[in-house]
Formats: structure tokens, sequence, C-alpha cells
């Protein structure tokens, strides 16, 4: 995904952030929220849903908060730290919980052990980016 | 909007949460997300749009912010409190800096005085909410 | 929901669509969009999720879709009347797949009941604003 | 964008739609979002913003949809080819609308170009699943 990285550069505006670290994070977001999707559809076409129930709604949130979280990074207009922030430590969470629960299918459901992973990168490049702007 | 209390009590699943607390926060974050973008668009549609910059910018986060709050707060199933309070932070914050910038055009453009309400009224409920659940 | 109607009011631009039926999609959206995500969650919560899979996958599209439209709705700026006439068949489609699906549970389930209610009448309002716009 | 693959490949549940076809189409959307959305903030950014006010709507029109139909087509269980087929139709319009635009200012905005050629990316994948999936 370097159309991130491409588009941070064709901006007028330009953060004081690290693009490097800012470009990684919005990408992981975007494949995490997509992963998260297929991830939540794949688990309600299983034969054994009743038990991947936790893991549909955990899912869900991820996609969600991961698809905000790179609509807000997107933007470099008006830039607001505060709400980088803790909009970042929401993503965090949610994909944390998200790596937790499909770790515990991963080795049963191959679209669980992928999700873990995206979750895991999305988590690590939230937190990167707190570090970078100081959250 | 009822429909968000008739569906948490028409839900298999109770969360310990004060309903009528949930549902005020659910109402308040779906008017939020749909006032948001009216807002950006209707500052877009201004002649002194140069000036509404920030205003469009904070508008279409707290959009983004206040939908995904919205979702996440809709599910009662495998509920997380962490992700629930991390998310309710993020949109309060998101909220308060919208409520803030508005608020500043609020006097000419009726758009940014009723948009200005409606994320004091979504960032309260946030609050009352983190309280009911503990946050 | 008068807030998306106010909203309408306080923008700079007027399109030529019924102020009244304009509204009343957008509003119809935005409930159909909360209400579907409610409704998901409640299938996934229930005992006999495995039979309700096709639900949940409907309402999860029909949320997705719902969304969109309100927000496209909810810009009058610049107003692109093919876009808004092939969101609104896309919304309606949804909507009435959604609608004849929940009612197959109506009876056995409330959220069901209430979601088909709330998909039948964004499906209308979708219908009835094609019209307005001459789609 | 190699996940999307990976993730059609890990479902229980198969479409008869060429995995291909089907992988570009939701990596394309998912990229054609995320651009739309930061060629709006960079508009929003320009000193000459009032010349551009029809693209940021066109972006974020644009963006919204590609986002819900990215979202649809990552599901495979209980696949709806309706549904399916009005969401690429409303996504390629949407596409062919913002490409169309952004065209106007490739030569001074080198945000719009980048945009421009999401946007026909895009087109081009929804109009080729539509041929796959018989729309």
């Amino acid at each position: 995904m370097t159309r991130a990285v491409e588009m941070l550069r064709a901006a007028p505006t330009r953060t004081d952030v690290d693009e490097a670290v800012l470009a990684e994070c919005i990408a992981a977001c975007v494949e995490c929220a997509q992963v998260c999707t297929a991830c939540a559809d794949a688990c309600l076409g299983e034969d054994g849903v009743a038990d991947l129930v936790t893991c549909v709604r955990t899912d869900l949130d991820c996609a969600d908060v991961c698809a905000a979280t790179a609509s807000v990074l997107s933007r470099q207009t008006a830039y607001d730290a505060e709400v980088s922030r803790m909009v970042l430590e929401a993503c965090a969470t949610a994909c944390g919980a998200c790596a937790q629960e499909c770790a515990q299918h991963a080795e049963v459901h191959e679209h669980c052990r992928i999700c873990a992973e995206a979750c895991r990168r999305c988590e690590r490049a939230c937190r990167e980016l707190l570090t970078a702007i100081g959250g």
C-alpha cells in the first residue's frame, strides 16, 4: 500500500510526524479493517459458528475502529494531536483484544491466524505512532 | 430514536449497564455522526469555505468516530468493557474538539450552532456512559 | 430525527428535491443502519445462531449500505443526481433483501421483527426519493 | 494487498466468482476509499480550496461508497448476487464521477492525479466483477 505514502507526500500540509511511521499505521489500519470484516464472515460460515460468537463480535468492533482510525490518520489538514492520540489508543485496544481472541482459534481456522497477525501488526503500528506523536 | 431502546430490550444478551444511559449514548452518537457529516458539507458550500477548513476537518473526524462508537455500543453480545471504554474516551474527545470548533462559528452559521449542540450532547452522553460502566 | 431537517434548512446550498422526502430518507437510512447493526448482534447472541447466519450477513450488508447512503444524502453541495440515484437503488435493494430475510424470523425474534420494519421503512423512503429526483 | 486473497482462500464458503477478479475489486475499493479520504483532505488544505469544493464532495461520496462495497464484497457467507450487483453499479458510478472530477485538477494537484488513477482502477475492477458475476 504505497498509495498512502504517495498521498502523504502529495498533500499541501505536513505534520511533524515521521512519514514512514504514519504511512505504516494507515496501511495497517486499512488492512486490519478488511481482514477483520472477512474473518467475521468466515467465522459466520463455519459449522461451529456457535463457538466463534465472541470472535465475530471482536472482529466487527475491530473493523469499525480500524476504519475510523484510518480515516482520521489520512487527514493532515488542521491536525489535532489529542483526537489522534485517543483514536490510536482505542484502535490499539480493539486490535489487541481481537488479536487475543483470534489467536485462540488460529490453529483450527486459518482466517483467525491471518486476522490475529493483521491485528498484531496494527496494534504495533498504533503504539509506534503514539510514541512518535508523543502520546 | 426509541428504536435503539427497543433493540436493546429485544436482544438475548443484556449488559449490566443502565439501559437508558446506553440508549441515549447510541442515539446521540448516531445523531452526531449525521449532523457532523451535514455540517462538513454545509461549511464546504459556504462562500467563506477557506475560513472553515478546520471546521470541516473536525466534523469529518467526529462523524467517523461517532459512527464507529454507535456500532460498538449497539453490540451487547460478548461485551468487552475495555474496548467500550477506550472508544467512548475517543468519542468524547472528538465531540469535545468539534463542539469547541463549531461553537466559534455558531453565531454566523446556523449549521455550526446545531452541530455544536449535537456534539455537546454526544460528549455528555459518552461521559455519562463511561461513569455508568466504571470508566 | 428532526435534526436532519434542521441541517437541510441551515445549509447554504439547496437541491430541488422535496425537503420532507429527503429528510425522511436520511432519517430512515440512519435508523436502519443502527437497527441492522443491533439485529446482527442480537442474532449472534441467540442460542440458534447457526440458523440465523444468513440474517446476520444480510444485516451487516444492509447496515454498511444504509450508512453510506445516509452520508451521501446528507451532502447537498455539488450534488450529483446520478451518484445519488445509483446509491439509492443499491440501498433499496439491500433493505428489501434484509426485510425479506428478517421477516422470516419476525415471529420468533422480536429484534428481527423490528429490523424488518426499519428495512421496509428505509426501502420505501429510498424508492420515494428516487421518484422525487426522477430516478 | 495479498491479504484479501489469503482471506478469500481461508474462508469456509466459496462463491463461484473468479477469485482473482474478486480480490482485485476488494483491494481496489479499499485503496480507493483511503486515497479519496486523503484527497478530500489535501484539497481542503490547498490555498485554492474554494475551487476544489466539488472535488472534496465527490471524494467523500466515493470514499463512503468504496468502503461499503469493500465490506459487502469481503463477505462470502450467504452471498446475495443482486445486492452485490447493485452495490458494484453504485461504486462504479461514484468512482467514475470522482475520476472525472479529479482528472480536471490532475495537472495542478498531484493528489488529484493519484486519486483519479485509484478511482479509474476501482471503476474498472467493479465493472470486471460485474461481468464475472453476470451483472
